[in-house]
Protein backbone atom coordinates (compact mmCIF):
# COMPACT_ATOMS: atom_id res chain seq x y z
CA UNK A 1 0.00 0.00 0.00
CA UNK A 2 1.53 3.83 -1.09
CA UNK A 3 0.38 6.28 0.55
CA UNK A 4 0.03 10.34 -0.58
CA UNK A 5 2.13 12.14 0.89
CA UNK A 6 2.87 15.76 1.71
CA UNK A 7 6.83 16.83 1.40
CA UNK A 8 8.20 20.20 4.28
CA UNK A 9 11.67 22.14 3.70
CA UNK A 10 12.92 22.51 7.38
CA UNK A 11 15.85 24.64 7.98
CA UNK A 12 17.79 23.85 10.96
CA UNK A 13 20.10 25.02 13.47
CA UNK A 14 21.43 22.63 15.99
CA UNK A 15 24.74 23.18 18.69
CA UNK A 16 27.13 19.65 17.37
CA UNK A 17 28.57 19.18 21.04
CA UNK A 18 26.32 16.88 22.27
CA UNK A 19 25.87 14.90 19.25
CA UNK A 20 26.89 12.22 17.28
CA UNK A 21 26.34 14.18 13.82
CA UNK A 22 23.60 14.11 11.64
CA UNK A 23 23.27 10.45 10.56
CA UNK A 24 21.60 7.92 12.98
CA UNK A 25 24.50 6.09 14.72
CA UNK A 26 24.39 3.21 17.96
CA UNK A 27 26.65 5.39 19.67
CA UNK A 28 24.75 8.30 20.60
CA UNK A 29 22.03 10.52 19.48
CA UNK A 30 22.28 11.96 16.46
CA UNK A 31 20.16 15.12 15.10
CA UNK A 32 18.56 12.99 12.23
CA UNK A 33 16.71 10.56 15.43
CA UNK A 34 15.59 13.30 17.04
CA UNK A 35 14.19 15.12 14.13
CA UNK A 36 12.72 11.44 13.01
CA UNK A 37 11.40 10.54 16.31
CA UNK A 38 9.43 14.39 16.53
CA UNK A 39 8.17 14.35 13.52
CA UNK A 40 6.55 10.98 14.41
CA UNK A 41 5.43 12.18 17.91
CA UNK A 42 3.72 15.04 15.29
CA UNK A 43 1.67 12.29 13.64
CA UNK A 44 0.61 10.63 16.70
CA UNK A 45 3.30 8.02 16.09
CA UNK A 46 1.32 6.09 13.93
CA UNK A 47 3.41 6.69 10.71
CA UNK A 48 7.11 6.27 10.28
CA UNK A 49 8.40 9.35 8.70
CA UNK A 50 12.28 9.47 7.44
CA UNK A 51 14.28 12.97 6.87
CA UNK A 52 16.81 13.48 3.81
CA UNK A 53 18.95 15.98 4.42
CA UNK A 54 21.36 18.70 2.30
CA UNK A 55 24.53 17.92 4.40
CA UNK A 56 25.52 14.74 6.75
CA UNK A 57 27.83 16.87 9.41
CA UNK A 58 30.10 15.08 11.30
CA UNK A 59 30.28 14.54 15.33
CA UNK A 60 30.44 18.11 17.19
CA UNK A 61 30.14 19.54 13.87
CA UNK A 62 26.97 22.69 14.34
CA UNK A 63 24.46 24.22 11.98
CA UNK A 64 23.04 27.22 11.47
CA UNK A 65 21.46 26.67 8.56
CA UNK A 66 20.94 22.76 7.19
CA UNK A 67 18.19 21.98 5.49
CA UNK A 68 15.99 18.72 5.22
CA UNK A 69 12.95 17.37 4.15
CA UNK A 70 10.08 15.11 5.79
CA UNK A 71 7.33 13.29 4.30
CA UNK A 72 4.47 13.05 5.79
CA UNK A 73 1.03 11.50 4.58
CA UNK A 74 -1.22 13.47 2.94
CA UNK A 75 -4.28 13.96 4.50
CA UNK A 76 -2.23 15.40 7.99
CA UNK A 77 -3.81 19.10 8.71
CA UNK A 78 -0.28 20.57 8.72
CA UNK A 79 0.90 24.49 7.58
CA UNK A 80 4.55 25.98 8.11
CA UNK A 81 3.34 26.87 11.79
CA UNK A 82 2.18 23.43 12.78
CA UNK A 83 5.44 22.09 11.20
CA UNK A 84 7.97 24.46 13.36
CA UNK A 85 6.55 24.67 16.33
CA UNK A 86 5.45 21.46 16.81
CA UNK A 87 8.83 20.11 16.10
CA UNK A 88 10.60 22.41 18.18
CA UNK A 89 8.40 21.19 20.83
CA UNK A 90 9.01 17.35 20.69
CA UNK A 91 12.56 18.00 20.20
CA UNK A 92 13.12 19.96 23.53
CA UNK A 93 15.18 19.38 25.42
CA UNK A 94 17.76 19.01 22.58
CA UNK A 95 19.71 21.10 21.26
CA UNK A 96 17.96 21.52 17.73
CA UNK A 97 16.01 23.91 16.67
CA UNK A 98 13.61 24.13 13.68
CA UNK A 99 14.35 27.93 12.27
CA UNK A 100 11.69 27.73 9.30
CA UNK A 101 9.21 24.96 7.80
CA UNK A 102 7.53 25.48 4.32
CA UNK A 103 5.86 22.98 2.19
CA UNK A 104 7.58 21.58 -1.50
CA UNK A 105 7.07 19.78 -4.52
CA UNK A 106 7.91 16.49 -4.39
CA UNK A 107 10.13 16.77 -6.68
CA UNK A 108 11.90 18.97 -4.45
CA UNK A 109 14.96 17.26 -2.43
CA UNK A 110 16.96 18.85 0.24
CA UNK A 111 19.89 17.10 -0.53
CA UNK A 112 20.01 16.70 -4.67
CA UNK A 113 18.19 20.31 -5.41
CA UNK A 114 20.78 21.75 -3.52
CA UNK A 115 23.01 23.59 -5.69
CA UNK A 116 25.43 25.66 -3.28
CA UNK A 117 27.08 24.47 0.48
CA UNK A 118 28.68 27.31 3.14
CA UNK A 119 30.79 26.47 5.83
CA UNK A 120 32.22 28.66 8.29
CA UNK A 121 35.31 27.50 10.36
CA UNK A 122 36.57 29.81 13.70
CA UNK A 123 39.94 29.42 14.83
CA UNK A 124 40.30 31.39 18.22
CA UNK A 125 43.65 32.67 17.61
CA UNK A 126 45.46 34.17 20.74
CA UNK A 127 48.03 32.63 23.63
CA UNK A 128 45.01 32.54 26.43
CA UNK A 129 42.81 29.67 25.95
CA UNK A 130 38.89 30.25 25.99
CA UNK A 131 36.17 30.75 28.23
CA UNK A 132 33.53 31.40 26.03
CA UNK A 133 32.63 29.81 23.42
CA UNK A 134 34.82 26.78 24.20
CA UNK A 135 32.89 24.56 22.11
CA UNK A 136 32.60 26.80 19.02
CA UNK A 137 36.16 27.65 18.22
CA UNK A 138 39.46 25.83 17.77
CA UNK A 139 41.85 27.15 19.62
CA UNK A 140 45.41 28.08 17.86
CA UNK A 141 47.94 29.82 20.20
CA UNK A 142 50.39 29.97 17.64
CA UNK A 143 50.17 33.36 15.89
CA UNK A 144 48.47 33.00 12.20
CA UNK A 145 48.88 34.79 8.91
CA UNK A 146 45.91 35.56 7.59
CA UNK A 147 46.94 36.85 4.07
CA UNK A 148 49.26 33.47 3.39
CA UNK A 149 46.36 31.45 4.25
CA UNK A 150 44.14 33.56 2.26
CA UNK A 151 46.41 33.12 -0.86
CA UNK A 152 47.05 29.65 0.03
CA UNK A 153 43.53 28.72 -0.38
CA UNK A 154 42.68 30.93 -3.23
CA UNK A 155 44.43 28.31 -5.24
CA UNK A 156 42.49 25.79 -4.20
CA UNK A 157 39.32 27.27 -5.98
CA UNK A 158 38.22 25.90 -9.27
CA UNK A 159 37.83 22.53 -10.51
CA UNK A 160 40.24 19.84 -8.48
CA UNK A 161 40.94 16.09 -7.46
CA UNK A 162 40.69 16.83 -4.00
CA UNK A 163 41.98 13.17 -2.78
CA UNK A 164 44.48 14.72 -0.60
CA UNK A 165 41.65 17.07 1.13
CA UNK A 166 38.90 13.80 1.86
CA UNK A 167 38.38 11.76 4.83
CA UNK A 168 40.58 7.67 3.57
CA UNK A 169 37.17 6.50 4.56
CA UNK A 170 35.15 9.02 2.27
CA UNK A 171 32.51 7.03 0.55
CA UNK A 172 32.10 9.59 -2.72
CA UNK A 173 32.52 8.17 -6.30
CA UNK A 174 34.30 10.94 -7.23
CA UNK A 175 37.13 12.90 -5.52
CA UNK A 176 36.46 15.61 -8.24
CA UNK A 177 34.89 19.36 -6.83
CA UNK A 178 34.60 22.59 -7.87
CA UNK A 179 35.45 25.02 -4.83
CA UNK A 180 34.19 28.59 -5.99
CA UNK A 181 35.23 30.86 -2.90
CA UNK A 182 37.23 30.15 -0.11
CA UNK A 183 36.59 33.66 1.89
CA UNK A 184 39.67 33.93 4.68
CA UNK A 185 39.53 37.28 6.97
CA UNK A 186 40.17 38.25 10.85
CA UNK A 187 37.97 39.95 13.25
CA UNK A 188 40.02 40.87 16.34
CA UNK A 189 41.12 37.01 17.80
CA UNK A 190 39.06 35.24 15.48
CA UNK A 191 39.38 34.02 12.10
CA UNK A 192 37.00 32.72 9.99
CA UNK A 193 37.24 30.18 6.98
CA UNK A 194 34.26 30.14 4.31
CA UNK A 195 34.75 28.20 1.53
CA UNK A 196 31.32 27.57 -0.69
CA UNK A 197 30.91 24.90 -3.08
CA UNK A 198 28.06 22.73 -4.71
CA UNK A 199 29.03 19.72 -2.48
CA UNK A 200 32.28 19.03 -0.54
CA UNK A 201 33.87 15.39 0.24
CA UNK A 202 33.62 13.99 3.43
CA UNK A 203 36.49 15.90 5.84
CA UNK A 204 37.02 18.48 3.06
CA UNK A 205 36.27 21.50 4.89
CA UNK A 206 37.97 20.70 8.11
CA UNK A 207 41.20 19.05 6.18
CA UNK A 208 41.77 21.98 4.15
CA UNK A 209 41.38 24.66 7.39
CA UNK A 210 43.93 22.17 8.67
CA UNK A 211 46.21 22.28 6.37
CA UNK A 212 45.88 26.05 6.21
CA UNK A 213 46.80 26.46 9.70
CA UNK A 214 49.97 24.55 9.28
CA UNK A 215 50.68 27.67 6.43
CA UNK A 216 49.80 30.24 8.72
CA UNK A 217 52.11 28.97 11.15
CA UNK A 218 54.57 29.12 8.88
CA UNK A 219 54.98 25.40 9.23
CA UNK A 220 54.47 25.06 5.07
CA UNK A 221 55.08 27.53 2.34
CA UNK A 222 51.97 29.34 0.95
CA UNK A 223 52.11 26.89 -2.33
CA UNK A 224 52.21 23.81 -0.17
CA UNK A 225 48.11 23.94 -0.01
CA UNK A 226 48.14 23.24 -4.52
CA UNK A 227 51.36 21.06 -4.24
CA UNK A 228 49.25 18.85 -1.65
CA UNK A 229 46.13 19.01 -4.18
CA UNK A 230 48.64 17.81 -7.17
CA UNK A 231 50.06 14.93 -4.76
CA UNK A 232 46.60 13.40 -4.84
CA UNK A 233 47.29 11.70 -1.79
CA UNK A 234 46.05 12.42 2.24
CA UNK A 235 49.07 11.45 3.95
CA UNK A 236 50.76 14.82 1.78
CA UNK A 237 47.77 17.49 3.05
CA UNK A 238 48.00 18.38 7.43
CA UNK A 239 45.76 18.06 10.62
CA UNK A 240 42.06 17.69 10.25
CA UNK A 241 41.04 20.36 12.05
CA UNK A 242 38.81 19.77 14.95
CA UNK A 243 35.11 19.26 14.56
CA UNK A 244 34.11 22.05 17.05
CA UNK A 245 35.20 25.35 15.06
CA UNK A 246 33.16 24.02 12.46
CA UNK A 247 29.53 25.58 10.96
CA UNK A 248 26.97 24.59 7.92
CA UNK A 249 25.74 28.30 7.83
CA UNK A 250 23.65 27.74 4.04
CA UNK A 251 22.33 25.66 1.82
CA UNK A 252 21.30 27.06 -1.58
CA UNK A 253 18.46 25.96 -3.73
CA UNK A 254 17.45 27.52 -7.44
CA UNK A 255 14.60 28.79 -5.47
CA UNK A 256 14.68 29.67 -1.89
CA UNK A 257 11.57 27.48 -0.36
CA UNK A 258 11.48 29.85 2.77
CA UNK A 259 10.70 32.90 1.14
CA UNK A 260 7.30 34.02 1.99
CA UNK B 1 54.46 42.94 60.17
CA UNK B 2 53.36 44.60 56.75
CA UNK B 3 54.99 43.02 53.86
CA UNK B 4 56.05 44.96 50.68
CA UNK B 5 54.12 43.88 47.75
CA UNK B 6 53.95 43.74 44.02
CA UNK B 7 50.54 44.85 42.21
CA UNK B 8 49.16 42.67 39.29
CA UNK B 9 46.18 44.02 36.72
CA UNK B 10 44.84 41.41 35.07
CA UNK B 11 42.19 41.53 32.22
CA UNK B 12 39.58 38.52 32.39
CA UNK B 13 37.05 36.85 30.40
CA UNK B 14 34.65 34.64 31.80
CA UNK B 15 31.39 32.00 31.17
CA UNK B 16 29.24 33.11 34.31
CA UNK B 17 26.79 30.17 33.69
CA UNK B 18 28.37 27.92 35.96
CA UNK B 19 29.17 30.65 38.49
CA UNK B 20 27.88 32.75 40.97
CA UNK B 21 28.80 35.75 39.80
CA UNK B 22 32.58 37.82 40.73
CA UNK B 23 32.28 38.19 44.63
CA UNK B 24 32.34 35.40 47.00
CA UNK B 25 29.17 33.39 47.86
CA UNK B 26 28.44 30.74 50.26
CA UNK B 27 26.27 29.73 47.55
CA UNK B 28 28.50 28.28 44.57
CA UNK B 29 32.00 29.05 43.08
CA UNK B 30 32.74 32.86 42.00
CA UNK B 31 35.27 34.12 39.91
CA UNK B 32 37.00 35.85 43.10
CA UNK B 33 37.34 32.55 44.44
CA UNK B 34 38.63 30.53 41.42
CA UNK B 35 41.53 33.21 41.19
CA UNK B 36 42.53 34.25 44.69
CA UNK B 37 42.40 30.48 45.20
CA UNK B 38 44.90 30.50 41.53
CA UNK B 39 46.89 33.51 42.68
CA UNK B 40 47.59 31.56 45.99
CA UNK B 41 48.52 28.45 44.49
CA UNK B 42 51.19 30.63 42.45
CA UNK B 43 52.66 31.54 45.76
CA UNK B 44 53.21 28.14 46.82
CA UNK B 45 49.97 28.92 49.24
CA UNK B 46 52.31 30.39 51.85
CA UNK B 47 50.30 33.56 51.13
CA UNK B 48 46.60 35.19 51.30
CA UNK B 49 46.05 36.80 48.00
CA UNK B 50 43.30 39.04 47.54
CA UNK B 51 41.56 40.96 44.83
CA UNK B 52 40.04 44.08 43.90
CA UNK B 53 37.60 44.20 40.57
CA UNK B 54 36.34 46.94 38.24
CA UNK B 55 32.77 45.43 38.00
CA UNK B 56 30.83 42.96 40.91
CA UNK B 57 28.69 41.14 37.99
CA UNK B 58 26.30 39.27 39.14
CA UNK B 59 25.18 35.21 38.89
CA UNK B 60 25.13 34.12 35.53
CA UNK B 61 26.65 37.51 33.63
CA UNK B 62 29.55 37.01 31.65
CA UNK B 63 32.89 39.14 31.06
CA UNK B 64 35.09 39.79 28.23
CA UNK B 65 36.90 42.16 29.38
CA UNK B 66 36.63 42.18 33.07
CA UNK B 67 39.82 44.02 34.72
CA UNK B 68 40.99 43.30 38.37
CA UNK B 69 44.04 43.49 40.25
CA UNK B 70 45.69 41.48 42.52
CA UNK B 71 48.37 41.74 45.29
CA UNK B 72 51.36 39.61 45.88
CA UNK B 73 54.48 39.67 48.03
CA UNK B 74 57.41 41.17 46.35
CA UNK B 75 60.22 39.06 46.54
CA UNK B 76 58.27 36.38 44.44
CA UNK B 77 59.70 36.50 41.02
CA UNK B 78 56.47 37.35 38.46
CA UNK B 79 56.32 38.69 35.55
CA UNK B 80 53.55 39.22 33.07
CA UNK B 81 53.91 36.01 31.25
CA UNK B 82 54.56 33.66 34.53
CA UNK B 83 50.91 35.53 36.05
CA UNK B 84 48.93 35.02 33.13
CA UNK B 85 50.07 31.28 32.28
CA UNK B 86 50.26 30.52 36.01
CA UNK B 87 46.85 31.89 36.54
CA UNK B 88 45.12 29.88 33.75
CA UNK B 89 46.71 27.06 34.67
CA UNK B 90 45.84 26.85 38.20
CA UNK B 91 42.02 28.39 37.48
CA UNK B 92 41.70 24.94 34.99
CA UNK B 93 39.03 24.05 34.72
CA UNK B 94 36.74 26.56 35.42
CA UNK B 95 35.24 28.66 32.31
CA UNK B 96 37.76 31.94 33.30
CA UNK B 97 41.14 32.93 31.71
CA UNK B 98 43.34 35.73 32.00
CA UNK B 99 43.68 37.37 28.83
CA UNK B 100 46.51 40.31 29.93
CA UNK B 101 48.87 40.86 32.88
CA UNK B 102 50.63 43.74 33.68
CA UNK B 103 52.24 45.04 36.68
CA UNK B 104 51.07 48.29 37.91
CA UNK B 105 51.70 51.13 41.01
CA UNK B 106 50.39 50.62 44.19
CA UNK B 107 48.48 53.69 43.73
CA UNK B 108 46.56 52.21 40.98
CA UNK B 109 43.14 50.24 41.47
CA UNK B 110 41.12 48.02 39.41
CA UNK B 111 37.84 49.48 40.71
CA UNK B 112 38.56 53.27 41.53
CA UNK B 113 41.18 54.36 38.92
CA UNK B 114 38.53 53.15 36.19
CA UNK B 115 36.94 55.70 34.55
CA UNK B 116 34.78 54.21 32.26
CA UNK B 117 32.52 50.49 32.08
CA UNK B 118 31.04 49.33 28.59
CA UNK B 119 28.78 46.52 28.78
CA UNK B 120 26.85 44.33 26.07
CA UNK B 121 23.51 43.15 26.30
CA UNK B 122 22.27 40.51 23.75
CA UNK B 123 18.44 39.64 22.50
CA UNK B 124 17.57 37.05 20.41
CA UNK B 125 14.47 38.29 18.55
CA UNK B 126 13.38 35.84 16.62
CA UNK B 127 10.31 32.82 16.87
CA UNK B 128 12.58 29.70 17.60
CA UNK B 129 13.92 28.88 20.87
CA UNK B 130 18.08 29.27 20.32
CA UNK B 131 19.45 25.67 19.66
CA UNK B 132 23.24 27.39 19.90
CA UNK B 133 24.41 29.88 22.40
CA UNK B 134 21.83 29.73 24.90
CA UNK B 135 23.34 30.98 27.92
CA UNK B 136 24.58 33.72 26.18
CA UNK B 137 21.22 35.88 24.90
CA UNK B 138 17.95 36.36 26.36
CA UNK B 139 15.25 34.42 23.49
CA UNK B 140 12.24 36.93 22.95
CA UNK B 141 9.70 35.74 20.46
CA UNK B 142 7.86 38.88 19.71
CA UNK B 143 9.37 41.55 17.09
CA UNK B 144 10.85 44.59 18.95
CA UNK B 145 10.75 47.89 17.50
CA UNK B 146 14.39 48.95 17.74
CA UNK B 147 13.97 52.48 16.35
CA UNK B 148 11.37 53.23 19.09
CA UNK B 149 14.15 51.35 21.67
CA UNK B 150 17.66 53.37 20.60
CA UNK B 151 15.10 56.89 21.47
CA UNK B 152 14.08 55.70 24.20
CA UNK B 153 17.42 54.76 25.50
CA UNK B 154 18.93 58.18 24.21
CA UNK B 155 16.25 59.99 26.64
CA UNK B 156 18.66 58.52 29.64
CA UNK B 157 21.54 59.84 28.47
CA UNK B 158 23.19 61.98 30.76
CA UNK B 159 23.65 62.40 34.92
CA UNK B 160 20.28 61.42 36.30
CA UNK B 161 18.93 59.85 39.27
CA UNK B 162 18.26 56.25 38.28
CA UNK B 163 16.50 55.31 41.55
CA UNK B 164 13.68 53.71 39.25
CA UNK B 165 16.10 51.18 37.24
CA UNK B 166 18.45 49.89 40.64
CA UNK B 167 17.83 46.89 42.23
CA UNK B 168 15.80 47.34 45.79
CA UNK B 169 18.67 46.10 47.22
CA UNK B 170 21.51 48.13 45.74
CA UNK B 171 23.87 49.05 48.29
CA UNK B 172 25.10 52.28 46.62
CA UNK B 173 25.19 55.48 48.42
CA UNK B 174 24.16 57.65 45.76
CA UNK B 175 21.52 56.57 42.81
CA UNK B 176 23.09 59.32 40.63
CA UNK B 177 24.71 58.21 37.40
CA UNK B 178 25.82 59.49 34.41
CA UNK B 179 24.86 57.84 31.46
CA UNK B 180 27.54 58.36 28.66
CA UNK B 181 26.39 56.11 25.73
CA UNK B 182 23.65 53.81 24.81
CA UNK B 183 23.93 51.95 21.99
CA UNK B 184 21.34 49.90 20.11
CA UNK B 185 21.38 47.55 16.71
CA UNK B 186 20.53 44.96 14.97
CA UNK B 187 22.25 42.37 13.09
CA UNK B 188 20.30 39.42 11.87
CA UNK B 189 18.25 38.30 14.58
CA UNK B 190 20.20 39.50 17.10
CA UNK B 191 19.68 42.91 19.24
CA UNK B 192 22.77 44.21 20.65
CA UNK B 193 22.42 47.02 23.94
CA UNK B 194 25.91 48.80 24.24
CA UNK B 195 25.63 51.27 27.39
CA UNK B 196 28.60 53.21 28.46
CA UNK B 197 29.60 55.24 32.11
CA UNK B 198 31.92 56.08 34.19
CA UNK B 199 29.59 53.24 36.86
CA UNK B 200 26.17 51.45 36.86
CA UNK B 201 24.03 50.53 39.44
CA UNK B 202 23.13 47.68 40.61
CA UNK B 203 21.31 45.69 37.78
CA UNK B 204 21.07 49.11 36.16
CA UNK B 205 21.95 47.84 32.82
CA UNK B 206 19.52 45.06 33.32
CA UNK B 207 16.30 46.92 34.47
CA UNK B 208 16.98 49.36 31.71
CA UNK B 209 16.82 46.59 28.96
CA UNK B 210 14.16 44.76 30.86
CA UNK B 211 12.24 48.44 30.16
CA UNK B 212 13.41 49.12 26.78
CA UNK B 213 11.96 45.64 25.69
CA UNK B 214 8.73 46.43 26.86
CA UNK B 215 9.20 49.96 25.16
CA UNK B 216 9.94 47.40 21.92
CA UNK B 217 7.62 45.21 21.86
CA UNK B 218 4.69 47.95 22.13
CA UNK B 219 3.93 47.40 26.00
CA UNK B 220 4.65 51.08 26.17
CA UNK B 221 5.45 54.44 24.42
CA UNK B 222 8.84 55.31 23.88
CA UNK B 223 8.56 58.23 26.34
CA UNK B 224 8.00 55.65 29.35
CA UNK B 225 11.85 55.40 29.58
CA UNK B 226 12.34 58.87 30.77
CA UNK B 227 8.93 59.00 32.66
CA UNK B 228 10.03 55.95 34.63
CA UNK B 229 13.62 57.71 35.59
CA UNK B 230 11.29 60.98 36.70
CA UNK B 231 9.20 58.45 38.77
CA UNK B 232 12.20 57.38 41.12
CA UNK B 233 10.32 54.59 41.89
CA UNK B 234 11.55 50.62 41.18
CA UNK B 235 8.21 49.60 40.92
CA UNK B 236 7.55 52.12 37.82
CA UNK B 237 10.35 50.17 35.65
CA UNK B 238 10.24 47.37 33.74
CA UNK B 239 11.31 43.53 34.53
CA UNK B 240 14.96 42.59 35.28
CA UNK B 241 16.54 40.92 32.17
CA UNK B 242 17.90 37.68 32.70
CA UNK B 243 21.91 37.12 33.09
CA UNK B 244 22.31 35.19 30.46
CA UNK B 245 22.65 38.16 27.99
CA UNK B 246 24.74 40.49 30.01
CA UNK B 247 28.56 40.74 28.94
CA UNK B 248 31.00 42.97 30.60
CA UNK B 249 33.10 43.96 27.36
CA UNK B 250 35.56 46.86 28.60
CA UNK B 251 37.07 49.10 31.53
CA UNK B 252 38.76 52.04 30.35
CA UNK B 253 41.65 53.50 32.68
CA UNK B 254 43.17 56.81 32.09
CA UNK B 255 45.95 54.95 30.86
CA UNK B 256 45.56 51.18 29.87
CA UNK B 257 47.63 49.32 31.36
CA UNK B 258 47.61 46.14 29.05
CA UNK B 259 49.28 48.68 26.84
CA UNK B 260 52.88 47.22 25.96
Amino acid sequence: MTVDIQRWAVKVEYDGTELVGWQRQKSGLSVQQVLEEAAEKLCNNQYKVSSITAGRTDSGVHALGQVAHLDFPAHLPFNAKKICDGLNHYMKPHAIAILQAAQVDLEWNARFTAIQRKYRYIILNRHSRPALNTNYVWHVRKVLDVGKMYRAAQQLLGLHDFTSYRATACQANSPIRKLDRFEIYQKDDLIYFEPEARSFLHHQVRNMVGTLKMIGEGYWPEEQAYSILQAKDRRAAGITAPATGLFLTQVIYPIDPFIE
